[in-house]
């Protein structure tokens, strides 16, 4: 995550006249850049600056939601065409030393098992060294990526920014740190892309609503593609694929049925009650830790009637596991 | 994979006597063994041996479904209880040094893209050195794993073995390699403990609706849990997580939909595409690698409407990765 080296042709800094909280093709761009320039954003944290290192569970019933995901931009990159291809190489994410893990209200409805969590509960995380402190001597590796990455969508209007689009926008691809390459489709004139809602580490499936929540500085190349089209977004990666970046020791929990969803939630279920029995966490505490540490693989979706997905604790994020 | 100093308590061939290709709490046990002993089975291949290294995708269309998953067993676990846990420490397994995948007819409906691959279609693999040989050079790192394991269930009568349950059968997670710890919920007395459907590769999410199948001879040993029960299995493994089980280069298609099925869909849609058009593979071969060597892993099933499925492809298995 070095930056020496870098030139960085432009600097776009997070304040109201830069940042948006829905998509829409007719935002005026902040910013318009060449293919091939390098800028630097800086990216609120997903709640735009309502939780800070204070907040505790009672603050989390009072945030607004209209101002979840403040996103950076957009930047119109010059020439950009419908059915081009944005190519985004991810250069850097720089936190700022701490982050959140909010579990919102079952009201909501936010959350893969929104309905056994009505509770509202978060956690504060500090970050150094390159992990994030959690409760019981917990640590999770730290590896950034920017939750919500995207262009603005073909359709006119506004468009809310939690679900992610074939244009990108909230894909929460835990694999797009640094050092990564993101190709999106363009969908309108000069792309208009924004970024924000970053991450310190997620597990895939993000169970919980929302991953390790921070503040970061985040910069990226631009180049375009006038020769491919895409539909869906395309990426290339180095990972971590696991938790260290290496073979190394997990616990799964297993979900079996014919629909898909349930499967999943049978899975993180299973592990909660692991997390719960056999590693002394609070239930919230540890569906905290399966949004941030626990990765869903599909196993098989394929012997029909019934499918198969598993939830992947990593055994080193324990102190005794640390201490071997 | 090595089998200095293990004692080998039982050896239960597979023969007609020692097979059977659905569940039944019926069935009589081939063997009873005490908590503790070490088995040692061999395991035909998927088809019961319908598909050879000579086979091609004319023979497709004549294998007789009712012969799929010969599974050796039932073993008996002296004292298992319904409610108790039987925990199936996975030793070791090994290949015949070739095995097969198929595409079946779009008629059978089987894999996660039947309609888009109507025809048969069906590749021989040679194993050797650890890996598995494809077509352009491609090689594919071993690591194999039983597709089916699991005990009888509770309910009587014949239960197909395609789906699995949360009794375990063809889970088809790929994780449970040689090393590998399976816990499984006990539903009949005795257990009743069958295993089969190897493969020597696998992707996370098996869309063509096989692995890379091959006859093997698998070795487990068996302990009891009395004190505590599970409601679906649980594992523990050290994988690999990745391809070559460390960090290492990955190109991923993603998928966004409101249905987790028709993301995995439009994922998987999207690797079979670039495969064919970036690295010269037939739609059916990518179709098959995909199947062997393609990850499914879910981003995020939580800013809804829509989810994020994306699907892995590891760059170290072509030929220019691996000559650097």
């Amino acid at each position: 995550m070095s930056e020496i080296d870098l030139t960085i042709d432009h600097r776009l800094p997070a304040t109201d006249e830069t940042i948006h909280s829905t998509w829409n093709n007719a935002l005026e761009p902040v910013l318009t850049i060449e293919p091939g320039d390098v800028v630097q954003f800086e990216c609120r944290d997903a709640t735009n600056g309502q939780i800070d290192q204070k907040s505790t569970a009672t603050d989390v019933p009072a945030i607004d939601i209209s101002q979840i995901h403040p996103l950076t931009g957009p930047v119109a990159i010059a020439g950009a065409k419908p059915g081009d291809v944005l190519t985004v190489d991810i250069l850097s994410l720089e936190h700022h030393g701490w982050g959140y893990t909010l579990v919102l209200p079952g009201a909501a409805g936010l959350g893969l098992l929104a309905d056994d969590f009505p509770e509202p509960a978060m956690y504060v995380w500090d970050l150094e060294d390159g992990v994030a402190h959690f409760t019981n001597g917990i640590e999770v590796p730290v590896a950034p990526f920017p939750g919500t990455i995207g262009v603005a969508p073909a359709d006119d209007g506004e468009h809310e920014t939690t679900p992610p689009r074939a244009v990108g926008g909230n894909l929460d691809i835990k694999h797009l740190t640094a050092g990564s390459t993101l190709h999106l489709p363009i969908a309108v004139e000069d792309a208009l892309f924004s970024i924000g809602d970053c991450h310190a580490a997620q597990g895939d499936g993000e169970v919980c609503v929302n991953g390790l929540e921070a503040p970061m500085t985040v910069t990226c190349r631009f180049e375009l593609q006038t020769d491919r089209s895409l539909e869906y977004p395309q990426f290339e990666t180095t990972g971590p694929l696991s938790s260290s970046g290496r073979e190394e020791p997990v616990f799964g929990t297993t979900g079996v049925d014919a629909d898909l969803h349930e499967a999943t939630k049978i899975a993180i279920r299973g592990m909660i009650e692991y997390l719960h029995h056999e590693r002394g966490l609070a239930r919230d505490e540890a569906y905290i830790l399966c949004s941030v540490a626990v990765d869903l693989k599909v196993n098989q979706v394929v012997n029909a009637p019934n499918w198969t997905v598993s939830a992947y604790l990593p055994e080193r994020i324990f102190p005794t596991a640390n201490g071997e």
